[in-house]
């Protein structure tokens, strides 16, 4: 059995995840949920579903961690918060595998650092969200939001982390790991991509060199390095701009189409926009720490738990972090930055 | 008569923007162009076109700045460059209004800055694609790529030029700034943005708080300030995603509505991405410098050079350098960043 634990209570809306909750226990048979939270208000709602009670269980935890705290405060002062009930039953429970959380970065960041722990080697645990590239692949983006401020030996670990998780998780032999950058040029950037480009040359990774940001989805790459804050521009910037122009297109389209029905072109634009969208694509994975982590977005919705707990479920059952944890010493032997 | 300089020879296709040129000739009766540049190889693509010979002049310049020259290194050495020549021309002459380049960023901020010369109390110009957006207005996007690193005054200092940007060419009164970064809250963002915000809130513009990357487009702002990485980055990522979410659409479209006219859904995607194509809108304007500037996108094509001369054309009509210069007074009455 798969145990995965779930912290539905930061989100915007927990009852719908919840309801997704019960969803996945549905899909996947082999996976059991441990559901931090409020018991009374669990069991309510949980109440309301149709699911197999034997493979979902409450660990009571009576406060919640909201999306205005300051994280590392609230982790010291909120114990009985879902999100530090949830990472301490991970980092002391061998049977546990992961933890899935609708809390907010920070506080998540907090959590995957002091209470789960790092893998040794990494300095700063990263955001990665995999996203589907348009050639039907997928593309990591590291970090997208955890390390607003970075060093170049931070962006180098991303690298490291980036490619294991392709290859743990997607089968990716050799993934190709691009720099976000102003230019492909090598002099193009500013100071950390100057820093970053020297560093990923030495690393035993198969850098390709810089990327432009129009390319984030072209297929071409498979990890993507950049900056928390960087990370975090390009992929909201991705999905703002795909709603826009998709639905521009579908406007569009039932103007100059007058006899289409318009019921398919908006099927049309939901089907396209599946790739672009936060909720279909579950969330961001924090790499780095002991066990997977997986954040998923304020506003999840319903139909984002299965999707999480499928790619959650993949990650322990291909021993992700035990195997970045092994590349990581593999490749610590040839130092690189330190 | 208005008079402009277009240096069409650091493009990747310089006939094309030959070709272009003398369509905007056409379009504009009361603009005079200058081209600096080679005049055998101006005479021989120019003999190709149709447009009024008595409107267009030839300013002789033997030499050409690429792409991949030291910006630096190329301004002093190639005095006798298209570039360099418009420039040189455009500081000296009170009746040449402003220019338009396909050159590269740096080439051009080189020539902006040293050549042409600086608005009294602007440290670092900067690049600003004016983008429409969703509601069917504009924004200002401040820098796009002209300083990789930034200091915190020079993202104030954006703040003021976008302002007056937006409200000489745009005629918004009291345009709303606002400060990309990674969540809204004012707590958010990194060393640079937490300077910033302090900086922002002390001028005395509309200075609205925090923007996430998807509200780009929306048109909820006039001017969205950066530093030239993070707005490179949004910029070309802006520009990538359309057009896979539109060439996605389309696909999708033709698949699920097979008796469709499929060149009526190609002319919907082609409407749509005129919105999100660089082409389409002309260029980034470099706001700081005595006169307008207007770098065109290397890959810039025919269409691009009417498009640009239009918006050049109204820029030096409705004097915008002289009264971004008049609002730098005023707003120094009240010191700001030093």
């Amino acid at each position: 059995m798969i145990k995965i634990i779930i912290d539905v209570f930061s989100g915007d809306d927990p009852q719908a995840l919840i309801r997704g909750t019960a969803a996945a226990v549905n899909v996947y048979p082999d996976v059991h949920v441990i559901m931090p939270g409020d018991p009374t208000y669990l069991e309510r709602e949980l109440a309301l579903c149709d699911y197999d009670v034997s493979r979902l269980e409450i660990l009571p935890a009576s406060e919640v961690i909201g999306n205005d705290e300051s994280p590392t405060a609230a982790i010291r002062q909120k114990r009985d918060s879902s999100l530090v009930r949830g990472a301490t039953l991970l980092r002391a429970d061998p049977e546990v595998g992961g933890m899935i959380s609708a809390g907010s970065t920070g506080a998540i960041l907090c959590c995957g650092i002091f209470v789960v722990g790092r893998i040794r080697g990494i300095d700063r645990p990263a955001l990665a969200p995999v996203l589907p590239t348009v050639d039907g692949g997928s593309v990591c983006l590291i970090d997208c939001g955890a390390n607003a401020d970075c060093r170049s030996e931070y962006l180098g670990q991303f690298a490291l982390l980036g490619t294991g998780l392709m290859r743990s998780l997607c089968g990716v032999k050799e993934p190709r790991v691009a720099l976000v950058n102003v230019g492909v040029e090598g002099h193009k950037g500013n100071i950390l991509t100057s820093q970053t480009t020297k560093i990923l040359s030495e690393m035993p990774i198969n850098f390709v060199g810089n990327m432009e940001a129009r390319e984030a989805l072209s297929g071409k790459y498979d990890v993507l390095v950049c900056d928390g804050f960087v990370g975090n521009v390009l992929l909201k910037s991705i999905e703002g701009t795909a709603a826009y122009a998709v639905s521009e297109m579908a406007q569009v389209l039932k103007r100059k189409l007058p006899g289409a029905d318009a019921d398919i072109v908006d099927a049309a634009a939901r089907e396209v926009m599946r790739n672009y969208d936060y909720n279909s694509y579950g969330g961001a994975y924090l790499l780095g720490c002991r066990k997977p982590i997986e954040k998923i977005h304020g506003a999840a919705n319903e139909r984002t738990i299965p999707y999480a707990v499928g790619q959650m479920r993949s990650m322990i059952l291909s021993g992700m972090a035990d195997k970045i944890s092994e590349q990581l010493d593999a490749m610590s032997r040839k130092p690189v930055s330190e």
